[in-house]
C-alpha cells in the first residue's frame, strides 16, 4: 500500500482548560492545532461540563501538585519535547504559578521554544481570575516569545489605561521593554475615536460607521519596532472561546526559526504579522460562520442578551450559549486553509512610535 | 463573504481516558471523529501524563462523583444532546458504573442512541483492570448498539474459552442473546489454524503465512444472522491507541437510523459491515504509517521488545513507547478519506452459524 511520507508542523504543548460540552480553552485551540499538522500534547487545567459562562457549571480543577506531576512525569520519561508551548487559563495562582515556573524550565532548556503566553486574566473590564494571579503572570511575561492580551488584560498587566496614542505607546513600550516581551499582539481593542483617528488613513474602516462597529488588532514586534494592525467589524453579542482560537492560530502560524526573517517581506510583512493576519481572517470566518449558524436556530436559542430575563430564567441564557459555541467542526476547512475566506493583512502602521 | 453551510456529522459524547502526550483513548478517538466532522463532547475519565504502557505515568483518576456530577450539570444545562455515545476505558469499578448507569440514563431519554461500548477489560489473556469491573460491564451490555471487544475480552465477558468454531458460535451467541448486544465486532483475534481452517475459502489470507501473521476481525449482527470477516497482516510490536481509534472509527462511521437499511446491499454489506471496513481500512493505514514511521527513527527508539533489557533500563521501553505512537495528526487525511487507502471491505461469511 502507498503511503505519503508522514508531514508534521511540530509539536506544541497547550496547557489549559477543558469543557465536555462546547469550545474554549484546550476544546477552542487544539482541534485546530491538529488540522494545521501539529501533534499537540495536551494538559487540561480544569475539566469542566461547560465554560463558566453558562452560568452553571460543574467538573474539578487541577491542583499546582497535580499539574507539576504531570509536567514532571513527562520530563522523566523525556516526553518534553514540544518545540511550541502555548498556555491559557489556568485555575487560581497556585496552579498558575505551577505552570509559569514549568515554562520556566522549558525555556531554560530549550532557548528557541516558541512560547506564545495568553495572559487569561478578564475581557471589557472584568477579570475573571483572582488578582493574585496578575503579579504571577507578569514575571512570567519575560519567558514569552508572543503575548495575545486583550487591551483590559494590557491595561492590568501594565497598569496603564490606554485612552490614547501615548497611553497605548506607553503600554506598548512597557510590554517590550519592561517585561522583554519580544512579540505584542493586542489582540482586540475596540475603535473609538481616538484609536480611528491615530490609524493611519488606510487603515481605517468606512467613514459611516460608528465607533462600536468594529474592534482593531495590533502586532508589535520589538526588534525593528515594527507594528502592525487591522480593523474588523464586531459581530453582535458574546462569542465565547474566540480568544483562545486565535491564539492558538498565532502559535500555529508563526514560523519556527529556521524558516523565519526578521526582515520585513516586500508587501510590508513581517513573520508576526503574517501569522496574526491569518489568525485574524480564519477567526473572523469562524465568527462570520457561527453567527450565521445562530441565526438559523429556533428563536429560543437566539435570545438578545438581557441581564434581567436571565436572571429570572437560568435556562434563558444557557440556551443562548449553546447557540452561541463556535462552529469549529463545520468550519474546519477554513482552519485548514482548503476554504477560500477573506485575507485580512495587517497593514504597516509606520509612524506608531513616532506619531 | 461566502460561507458555505455549516456542515455537520453529529454529535457525539466520548467517556474515555485522557493523556497529555501520545495517542490512547480519547486522545485517538476525538480527533478522527471530529475530522469526520462529528461535535464531539469530551469526558476524560483519567488525566495522565502518558499511557500506563511506558511504565512510568501521571496525573489523576475522575471519581466517581465528579464523572457524576458532570453528567449531571450537562444534564440541567440541557448539553446531553449527543446521537451518539461512545464509552472506553474507566479507571475502576465505582467510576465504570457511573458511567454505565449514565449510558443507561441517556439509552432511555433517546431510544435511537448509537452506543459503542468498548468494554476495555484486558488484551493478549491479560486484565488491565480489576475483576470487580467484569460484571459491570456485563450488566451494561444489553445499553449497546455495538460492541467492539477484542477475542480475550470476548472470552472474558462470555466465560467461554474460544478455541475452534462451536466455542466461537457459542460465545457470539451469547453477546447477542444473553446481552442483547444488537452488532457485535471482535476487533482481532488471532489466525490461528482451527480459525483459518473455519474460514470460507475466500477470506483466508494466502496460504504461505504463519498463523501469526494474521489477525481476524468479526462483525455480527444480531438481525437476519449476518456475520462478515477480514483477515489483515499483522504488524510486528505493539501499538497503543489502535483499538481507541478503530472504535471511534466504527461509531463515527455506523449510519444513523434514517439513513441506515437492514437490508443487505447488492455487494454483500450491511451497514455495519460497511463501518467496519472502513474502520479497519481507516486503522490499518494508520498502523502501516504509524510503523514506517517508526523505522525510520534513531535506532534507540525502536528497539525490539525485550522484557529483561526493559527491566533494567526503563527508558529503553519509554523510547520503544515513544517511537511507536500513532501518526494520527500525520495521517489525517487517512481518516479524513482524501488520501486513498486500500479498501479492506469485510465479506459475508454465510455458514458461520450453521458450519
Amino acid at each position: 500500500m502507498a503511503t505519503t511520507a508522514p508531514k508534521t508542523s511540530g509539536r506544541i504543548l497547550s496547557i489549559q482548560s477543558h469543557v465536555s460540552y462546547g469550545y474554549v480553552g484546550g476544546k477552542a485551540a487544539v482541534f485546530p492545532l491538529q488540522c494545521l499538522g501539529y501533534d499537540v500534547d495536551v494538559v487540561n487545567t480544569v475539566n469542566f461540563s461547560n465554560h463558566s459562562g453558562y452560568g452553571r457549571f460543574g467538573g474539578s480543577r487541577a491542583t499546582a501538585e497535580e499539574l507539576s506531576n504531570i509536567f514532571s512525569i513527562m520530563e522523566q520519561n523525556e516526553l518534553l519535547v514540544p518545540e511550541r508551548l502555548l498556555t491559557g487559563y489556568v485555575p487560581g495562582a497556585e496552579a498558575t504559578a505551577a505552570v509559569t515556573g514549568f515554562a520556566k524550565r522549558l525555556r531554560e532548556r530549550k532557548p528557541d521554544l516558541i512560547y506564545l503566553l495568553d495572559p487569561v486574566l478578564g475581557d471589557s473590564g472584568r477579570l475573571y481570575v483572582s488578582p493574585e494571579v496578575v503579579p504571577i503572570y507578569q514575571a512570567a511575561l519575560p519567558l514569552a516569545t508572543i503575548i495575545t492580551p486583550n487591551w483590559f488584560e494590557v491595561e492590568v498587566l501594565t497598569g496603564i489605561t490606554i485612552t490614547n496614542g501615548q497611553s497605548l505607546r506607553q503600554a506598548m513600550k512597557t510590554l517590550h521593554e519592561t517585561y522583554q516581551v519580544p512579540h505584542v499582539v493586542i489582540s482586540s481593542i475596540p475603535l473609538k475615536s481616538w484609536l480611528k483617528d491615530l490609524l493611519p488613513t488606510h487603515l481605517r474602516p468606512p467613514s459611516d460607521t460608528s465607533d462600536s462597529d468594529y474592534l482593531a488588532c495590533i502586532a508589535s514586534s520589538r526588534e525593528g519596532d515594527l507594528v502592525h494592525a487591522q480593523c474588523f467589524p464586531c459581530l453582535p453579542g458574546y462569542f465565547s472561546g474566540v480568544g483562545d482560537l486565535f491564539s492558538a492560530l498565532v502559535v500555529g502560524h508563526f514560523p519556527a526559526a529556521t524558516s523565519q526573517s526578521q526582515e520585513t517581506a516586500a508587501d510590508g510583512e513581517t513573520p508576526l504579522s503574517r501569522a496574526v493576519s491569518h489568525a485574524l481572517s480564519k477567526t473572523h470566518a469562524m465568527l462570520v460562520l457561527t453567527h450565521e449558524a445562530a441565526l438559523a436556530l429556533p428563536e429560543e436559542e437566539r435570545l438578545a442578551t438581557d441581564e434581567e430575563l436571565d436572571a429570572r430564567e437560568p435556562m434563558r441564557k444557557i440556551r443562548r450559549m449553546r447557540g452561541r459555541e463556535l462552529r469549529l467542526i463545520q468550519g474546519q476547512d477554513i482552519i485548514r486553509g482548503t476554504q477560500p475566506i477573506e485575507y485580512r493583512q495587517l497593514q504597516p502602521w509606520t509612524d506608531f512610535w513616532t506619531a
